[in-house]
């Protein structure tokens, strides 16, 4: 479980991860309270993604983000509980047959799998729709301008020009040649756009001054990368019982990856790099940058 | 084309809805200008879903209601497109094989035929967060407050409790009995609660009265079911050249329709019916409501 605490993390990580990973689940599960009609075929398909496991890891960089402006942790809460609602509707459909094929998904089979592939595709749809009514409806905008920066910003990072794009393109990468640069705009616009969202949120809500977003920005971009890369070394070393998905499938498939180009060593290195260059830019924030710190560091040294 | 008019109909609305037919395809064309990168292929499904045909009635809808309160038409105009990026969202999805598998949509062949299945999902997910990009991003919000009621009650309609949760009850239903209650209940879901927000968002923008809005609330909710028995009698009598969709599949599938168990002449009547009821819902508005009156009386009477 995402909320069980870790005595390998830093002490404030581990319960910033624990506290993130247990609200997530409880505001999930107030929401989706499964009707007393043919409805809850779809609502529990939702449950069934939504709710248990995952790390949580989007509304974590919400709340870290939102801590350095004094953003209350319900309000950063809300905004990360919308954007878990994106990264799992993404999930959903990515493991859709005609797109990646998965029938294994944070140790539970996939939606389609447990379901059927027309609710897969209606309870993706409707958690879509879902974060953007969370974060218009929620009472957690200082000034209203900011619930429309923060949908607009949100559904941008959601679309054809990000992680929907980035989709399209590793579907057709499929079958062509790829180098470092290829790799890294795909995740940049896969990965990359919403975890950026994520830390630019808690900025919003803070009303951080430019300067304060250009350095969280900076940091988003390394971190994201940074991410991706532990992924990819995961997909290569972990033990598919803990990261509870397929892994091998790049190599199976003959898709590069950061890993395949640059080799076991050399991506870690490249991961570890990013990482310090990522709490680089968060010097300005002293000490009360620590938890974004530890994020950093943990996107590379997790084992799921 | 749904930008040519049509003789036939009274002059008010004939020009409408070529104004707006021409406007909404203008808007999309500019939107959705094509990327020198591999992201074109998405970009082109949406466009080959978006762009030429279709009624567009839903921002018609959006201009009519806004019109009674001197919204601007380049205002209800941007709202009406976000409506129907959802709308396009959801008919590219509900053609999918595993849904209702159909491959003629407006005279065309569907975006999984044209393109492929995990295109046909990407676009459609694509669409539906550009919907909330448009609404949170565009300048047609006379105060703050009203962009997060315009995306909250969006998203809500799009969602498992509105459009989507009627696909799923209609995908169950496929075995199971029905009556008129549960069809009228299913079509609330499946395409009343968006039609009832476009009538709304006009009202919304204008700063309507609670007793205005409740009077047009009213008016969208007897029009959405008037819609829909046009809609299944057209499914029975329409020819499929001018609707442009493969027909009589409700009887294929031996699924109950208004039709089927009021019969044709029945039918009729009850949808000739709610026309007056809806219309009845505009006296207090006078003479201008009269578009919205037309619009009623087109739903029922069209031949695509």
């Amino acid at each position: 479980m995402s909320s069980a605490p870790n005595p390998h993390l830093p002490t404030q990580l581990g319960q910033s991860l624990a506290w993130v990973g247990a609200g997530i689940d409880q505001l999930f599960d107030e929401l989706l309270a499964v009707p007393d009609d043919s409805r809850a075929r779809l609502i529990q398909a939702m449950r069934h993604a939504a709710i248990g496991g995952g790390k949580r890891l989007r509304p974590l960089l919400v709340c870290a983000s939102g801590d350095l402006f004094g953003v209350s942790r319900a309000a950063s809460l809300q905004a990360g509980l919308a954007v878990e609602c994106i990264h799992v509707h993404s999930l959903i459909h990515d493991d859709l047959p005609c797109m990646d094929d998965d029938d294994l998904r944070r140790g539970k089979p996939t939606v389609h799998v447990a379901f059927d592939e027309s609710t897969a595709i209606l309870a993706g749809d409707s958690l879509l729709a879902l974060a953007f009514e969370i974060l218009a409806g929620a009472s957690i905008h200082p000034i209203a301008d900011v619930c429309a920066e923060l949908v607009r910003d949100l559904a941008f990072a959601a679309g054809a020009s990000g992680m929907a794009g980035g989709q399209m393109l590793d579907l057709l990468d499929d079958d062509g040649p790829s180098d470092i640069e290829a790799i890294a705009r795909l995740q940049r616009l896969k990965t990359g756009a919403l975890i950026a969202w994520c830390v630019e949120a808690g900025a919003i809500l803070g009303g951080a001054t430019a300067e304060q977003r250009t350095s969280l920005r900076g940091y988003a971009q390394n971190l994201g990368l940074a991410f991706q890369i532990a992924d990819d070394l995961l997909d290569e070393d972990g033990d598919p019982a803990t990261v509870g998905k397929r892994l091998r499938k790049d190599a199976g498939r003959g898709k590069e990856t950061f890993v395949s180009l640059l080799g076991k060593d050399r991506a870690r290195q490249q991961a570890e790099m990013l990482v310090d260059q990522a709490i680089d830019h968060l010097r300005s924030f002293g000490e009360s940058s620590s938890l974004l710190a530890e994020i950093a560091r943990f996107s590379i040294d997790r084992d799921r």
